[in-house]
């Protein structure tokens, strides 16, 4: 039996930059699909910002109709204002799969590492050199696009367990 | 010559619930259009109430048609995690206005406490006391849908300043 492809949208989310990536799980098999980067005009208002990222990732949606999403819980750092900026982008970056009825689930950073580099502190250089490995096809990516894929990696090894506690109703 | 009156929603953002108010501003004369909360079910997951929240500002939108919005620029408090959820409500509060075209301005915490209750540092029950004199016809609201309409009050004095930074492209 051949098992049915899944098709995962893994969104690393950024005011400045929001990076995106799709790959397909056909049993124990990552395929590449497409990736890339939102990046919003730094010049128009906030609001507008959040708009056009909400526009872009909703065309991204609409061409790839992915099966499932991922984002990353954003690592909360020491200067509250960046956390609330990054919240605002996290929160668009739900909101569009969510909107599609897309489930979206959420990986820590250090468990995209570990997942992807097999240690939970690696550095962002060691993510984009294990992604041309995982995926080749991927060519040469920016560092958003390929911590997106990276999540969407992350959701294909833990979708199983992750889909256990949704039934559950743990959130 | 009557003036044009000018139609504002205030947003108080957040994941539990957020409050929202609709008020008209005439020449110096403010008149209490309406009010309220949206409150997702906390038991579905983050992505599902981020999607619920844009869905009830969206309606709010339509119904009313408001000319301008203003949000408040939410408190940074000591706990990063809740900075990040109140920044992810905030994203939506923010995008749903920009995704209809209009403008959205922010007010710091303390200068909608100084507009309305003409001190700083206001105590909550102190905003909503103001509201009851400045707009009797809101009746006995919740503390959100109060500090909604603090914010849309806020705007509706300052707009003419905030309109002018708009045109000269500060952020």
């Amino acid at each position: 039996m051949v098992p049915h492809p899944i098709r995962i949208l893994g969104i690393d989310p950024g005011l400045r930059r929001t990076g995106w990536g799709v790959i397909e799980t056909i049993g124990n098999r990552l395929v590449y699909v497409g990736c890339g980067q939102v990046v919003p005009d730094e010049k128009v208002s906030l609001a507008e910002r959040l708009a056009f990222l909400h526009h872009g990732l909703a065309a991204i949606v609409r061409e790839y109709a992915p099966d499932e999403a991922a984002v990353e819980e954003t690592f909360v750092n020491n200067n509250p204002m960046s956390t609330l900026k990054l919240g605002q982008a996290r929160g668009i970056a739900m909101l569009v799969p969510a909107q599609a009825g897309i489930p979206v689930a959420e990986y820590k950073p250090n468990l995209v590492k570990k997942t992807v580099v097999g240690a939970g502190h690696a550095e962002k250089q060691q993510i984009g050199a294990m992604i041309a490995v995982l995926l080749p096809k991927a060519g040469t990516i920016g560092a958003d696009a390929a911590d997106a894929l990276a999540i969407a990696i992350t959701h294909a090894h833990h979708r199983v367990s992750a889909a256990l506690k949704l039934a559950v109703g743990a959130r």
